[in-house]
């Protein structure tokens, strides 16, 4: 309750702010996704509409899968640009804009969907009710005035849908859909977005997944399913850490498991173990013994020992949770 | 625009015909999926509320997945049931009903959303643009003024997942999405449904998707993957051919492929061709040169020869099309 009211407040104050300022700039967060990237270009397409000069900044590559956004308005060197407002996108804490924090000023709009936000901004625009940050710029763009057209309305619709898995978690609400029915008549073509982000996978993806399945292992009667990713496996594939998204849900989506282990072999002896559970299980409790953390349904912690050690820790400590 | 016509002019005349009748039956098509069985049940429980005598007739087990469903009207025998009016739910002919169509009478609606049905019913309540046969029982139980319920609301939305693979393909539209939302709005579990529609394969399934990986071959510059699946791999999974939905799309979603083929080996010197595109490749016109069919981007066919001499045929025809 209180949160909307802060919220509602925010809101007419950013407004005000945005169409005072003239220069500014927008931060997605580090390891880039679709509700960040589409989040920032559809607030920096609607910021140009109402004539402002826009820069999104970011450092790393765009994941393949997004790259099919016209994201036009990337500029890594923006030091000569004396920005008057800086906007952050779907980050929880500076942490999450890496070195970019550096770009943050007196004047920072703070705009996010997670429940961890710490309001690090001098304006907060933070609904942890909103499916993606996408939500939220939605309103935002509404608030300003700015008519929806296709290519925001490509920007939204793929924050909406990475967030929400395709709107079949349990974020996804009857406004995410009231939202994507009014960006579908603006004439996007739903079924051509989804096959950019869903349907281009690198062959050798397909390849290390096999691979990933060759590993599988069930525990406590089929609850619990591991995996594990060596770096061999990622060289014998010329795949990447950051390729390894995903697969954890192939050990999900099985019957009777409720729990989904993938241990990442980052170098020996030191391995990133990602959780997912399906129901009830909170999985979060299960990283913080080993001083990781995350969500219920989502969370992940670094064991330093081998893949095999570390199988067998988690497996010895994992009982009392399921 | 005279479909629109036609369809609106029925819907009232079937509001009366189902008002004035007692004793109903629906008859979901064979190989049932969760559009067929979604929709008969939204349908069955509206006509319930009505005070309506119903019943479902199916002769064979549901899809795993969509077992969830509370199917509470199914009966096999049904010739002492002296039905009035009977009703087809997503069948675009009598060859859909199999050994069932014999249960249609003089009274039989048919409702459907397939573009090739042939109005077999004495009243037709066909809209091909609805997403799901599950978007025109929507309406229909919102012109008998039957209110949405969570149960009612839970066989839609699963009609409506199934139908348009979560809402990722052409067929959705605006109003998908908007009816979607007002089912959300009845208190359904947006998550657990999909949980139980997307998050519960069989093991074996998954190590079967490893075995039929390990086939895949790709030809034209990697715009063609073929994959195969033989008895000999069903028996070591103990999987049915029923069992090889959904692993054709594998190939489909991999960067630079257009045309997806899966051959099944049905029995020695017998297979089953399964295509799907990604673009704009018309592969019903390829399932046609071996007097199969489908649609644009699914199609099928039968050739009567070994998989590795279908693998040389296919390719070898294939060539003009892509």
């Amino acid at each position: 309750m209180m949160m909307v009211l802060i919220m509602s407040n925010s809101l007419l104050k950013i407004i005000d702010v945005i169409k005072e300022s003239n220069k500014i700039i927008i931060l997605p967060h580090i390891m880039p996704d679709g509700d960040t990237i589409g989040s920032s270009m559809a607030l920096c397409l609607a910021l140009k509409r109402l004539g402002k000069d826009v820069k999104i900044i970011v450092d790393e590559p765009l994941p393949d899968n997004i790259k099919f956004i016209e994201f036009e308005a990337i500029d890594e060197h923006v030091n000569e640009f004396q920005y008057d407002l800086c906007i952050a996108i779907d980050c929880s804490d500076t942490e999450r804009l890496g070195n970019r924090r550096r770009y943050l000023n007196g004047c920072t709009i703070n705009i996010d969907h997670h429940i961890t936000n710490n309001f690090y901004g001098k304006y907060n625009l933070v609904n942890p009710k909103a499916a993606a940050t996408g939500e939220i710029i939605y309103d935002l763009i509404k608030a300003l005035n700015v008519d929806m057209d296709k290519k925001i309305a490509t920007c939204i619709y793929t924050a909406l849908s990475t967030d929400t898995g395709s709107f079949k978690y349990d974020n996804t609400t009857s406004k995410t859909h009231r939202i994507v029915a009014e960006l579908i008549e603006t004439g996007i073509s739903v079924n051509s977005i989804n096959v950019e982000l869903y349907q281009n996978k690198p062959i050798n993806k397909v390849k290390l997944l096999k691979d990933v399945i060759n590993t599988i292992k069930f525990y406590y009667d089929g609850k619990v399913s591991i995996m594990h990713v060596t770096q061999k496996m990622l060289a014998n594939n010329k795949m990447a850490l950051s390729d390894t998204d995903g697969l954890i849900e192939i050990g999900r989506d099985i019957w009777g498991v409720e729990v989904s282990i993938l241990l990442k072999e980052l170098e020996e002896k030191k391995v990133k173990v990602g959780l997912r559970s399906k129901y009830d299980v909170d999985v979060s409790k299960i990283a913080e013994i080993f001083g990781g953390g995350g969500h219920k349904k989502a969370a992940g912690c670094l064991i330093n020992d081998s893949i095999k050690k570390v199988n067998e820790i988690i497996i010895d400590n994992i009982e009392e949770y399921l």
